[in-house]
């Protein structure tokens, strides 16, 4: 169903700030979130191993947490270290702790064999904590599988149709342009589009006056289990962009993360930043809105999706020669996943 | 589970003016009507068979519909006549059209195998476009059984009990009319029905003053899947409404399809016409009122009903003297249900 | 699943005043209660056995209850006595009715086979009539297994922790008071807790002023399938409360009633009486307010807990020492339910 051994984004590190028990449920199971006083964040079973109430109901005390219905303690690791008016504590008992690691504005959680969890794997994501860079960080909730989302990153042509009043700004994007090369990866997919002389998207037109048209250049990155980097470049049309020419470009960065929340809804997580006027703090309020008004537009397309799929669970897609980069991220996702649940070791015991 | 080879009412033809791009599922399969340019009515799936994002989402160009996800157009046939960014389309590629027919301010689908789609086995509803008759179409949404709504329309009885102050009158009609004849027909039911010197009932009252008795004859007419035609003709009571003495009558036409969206909810659509006073337009939005109100009672009654029947689905009803018409019609309906499940071609084939 | 062979309660018989027709869903059975002219009260099927209308939407008429769909008149065992319009009524055609007895304020419903029900095994709640005690019956829906609330009263532990500002006093209840003694019963389990020289707890202080330290004692004592009793007993700390000098103490009772209403929600009914003050009739408000106040907290604990089963069904509780009465309780229960299903005749027939 879900890739379990690999880093899952489970909130932004602001969401933890002020002691905040946080309750979220990830690939199904239920999750408590919460800094701990000595700054350490940690990632434990929602249920209290006695009776299964909810922890995120209870209190922090240090770096542990009590559950509020008969008092059991839990250290960061989940161990259980107190029961009231019980003197000895069960070898053993206490809640599943998850690997967890903080990063770059980020927390990240290990949803496979904690053995396996592998700091080195986290993706660096320099930008976002880079002062040349400028972004507000963000969250939405939807109610689709993550992988219609991911489906819909996968093509920009629907910039064209479903966002051409916001981030596309004309139709023609989806005819005129195409994509100039389409990297198959191991782990997802890179796709460079380049659209010459368009007009210029009206997100942008909100603080860069005066230009009618652009030339801009988007490179997408799509890595397993759901994370996308989108690399946009603009510039004044015919300076030569293309040729090399950043005379007059703006250059921006954004990062998504699509974490499944469960099999039909998801955690979606971007951040969307600028390389310039970094001393104006409303260009990254404007881009935050304009994207916000731009994910409202997917998200009305793509929940709509998701209520036709489950109308009827036989609809079989059809696809069309732009899918090329979705049907590659599927089938690498799919045999991750496939690996995972038969890895080698497994079937040579078997044969 | 539903009969599939015959014609569904889909929506009245007011509910496609002004573009509208409606979605409503019928028989459980999601659908968009819309009304194209050059003014024929358009029955399409609703799902764009690319990736299963909602048509009714969409914009109309012309006759046709464009899918505003990734720009896919269809024509009425449901055929795939564009995809934008991509020359060549594959053979075959499109979405399902219901055969459609416009008649008598009606929309009509046909839910089954198009090929036997027959326009001339529409119903013909002279009334509704004559100008002797004058009435306001309706639409109400049921959370029931569309088959539960039939069986309340098959005993009048029910109007003692549920209509008493509105469109009923008195208890007594359930105990002193019976019905005086019940045809069991091939494609449903006949039955007519006295009342004489029965209290004006309340919904006459508000504009037909002076009058405290009338006699009352209903005749009722359900049609295969759920089509009801109601003539009901009044009269001041003991002026010899039954020898045929019309002195004083006023006559009522009520049309009532029911349409099943899921097996437990239900698109009721329905006009009640009068064929008197046709320069006040009062009257008909009287009897609409009327009709709204005593709609509503059935509704809370029914609406009730489906609760119990999910609350225990080994429930079983027990048949009275009066369910004859009902029994008869489901026998009818399950007989024809049956019959296009296992066809007598598909029987020899087998034997 | 549940008990059947037992009584529960049904309603508080203050909730059938007026000539209220109660529709109310018992151990997943929708039931009518309504309290009939002659002063009895009835317990019926609540569904019509014609169609399954719900005849709590009907009318009573004298002792008798008629569905409002089509008429059925039913008398208080549920025997049909009149079909409008229809002369002849089938023998045996009629709804289930339940055995009922009003006792001391409670309508109690015994839910099995009809022929075991003995009044005679109903509880005796002395006090709910004895002009010494006084209080206000109440009422609250939980949405959770009713044996999730049954857990909660099962260890006062949680006193300390969830209702620590309300009906608590302070955690150290939780460490500092043990059950005196746990007696495991054949139909449930008694508890004997004292708590010497406590902080007054909230609830009481409000109109207790003036000591700010009591010895408190509470018996607990549950029935099987879900009925609890405490006894509680305050006085001013140190006077000697557990040598049997009753100086200034105070008495409470508490009953409580936990009747399911499906699988996952519960009919909760209570009344918390005291024996002090009774000319003031503050007091009992007082007491109900604070009741509701501390039941909202079990409710927030308990309802949260039913989603975490929900979430994963695999879930497995892992038991505390203080879990000694639930455990003995849910395995009392469970036994009382298996011999329900497999009774000892049974047994002997199938060997």
């Amino acid at each position: 169903m879900f890739l379990k051994n690999c880093w899952y984004m489970a909130a932004w590190n602001h969401e933890l700030i002020d002691g905040k028990l946080l309750a979220r449920t990830i690939l199904e199971e239920p999750m408590l979130l919460y800094r701990g006083e000595s700054g350490r964040v940690v990632a434990l079973d929602n249920r209290c191993c006695h009776r299964g109430a909810k922890l995120s109901n209870g209190r922090m005390e240090g770096d542990d947490i009590r559950c509020m219905y008969h008092g059991l303690k839990f250290d960061p690791a989940g161990k259980c270290i107190q029961i009231p008016g019980q003197d000895n504590i069960p070898k053993g008992l206490g809640v599943r702790s998850y690997p967890v690691v903080e990063k770059q504005g980020i927390v990240w959680v290990w949803m496979g064999e904690a053995a396996k969890a592998d700091a080195s794997l986290i993706l660096d994501i320099e930008y976002l904590q880079n002062p040349k860079w400028r972004g507000v960080p963000d969250y939405m909730h939807y109610k689709a599988d993550y992988r219609l989302i991911v489906d819909n990153l996968s093509d920009f042509a629907h910039l064209a149709f479903v966002h051409t009043k916001t981030l596309g700004g004309s139709e023609e994007y989806a005819y005129k342009s195409k994509p100039l090369a389409i990297e198959r990866l191991d782990d997802g997919f890179r796709v460079e589009r380049w659209h010459m002389n368009a007009p210029m998207p009206p997100f942008l037109n909100k603080f860069w006056r005066g230009v009618s048209h652009v030339d801009r250049r988007n490179i997408g990155r799509m890595y397993v289990p759901g994370i996308f980097f989108l690399e946009s470049l603009f510039a004044p049309a015919g300076l030569g962009l293309e040729k090399g020419n950043r005379e007059g470009a703006k250059e921006y960065r954004n990062c998504q993360f699509f974490t499944p929340e469960t099999r039909k809804s998801t955690h979606f997580f971007w951040n969307y930043l600028h390389d310039h006027d970094l001393d104006d703090p409303t260009i990254a309020l404007s881009l935050r809105d304009s994207m916000v008004a731009g994910f409202m537009e997917d998200k009305f397309i793509i929940e709509g999706q998701q209520e036709m799929l489950d109308a009827d669970p036989d609809f079989k897609f059809h696809g069309i020669v732009s899918d090329a980069p979705l049907a590659h991220f599927r089938r690498t996702l799919q045999k991750r996943i496939d690996e995972e649940m038969n890895p080698p070791e497994k079937l040579k015991a078997v044969s």
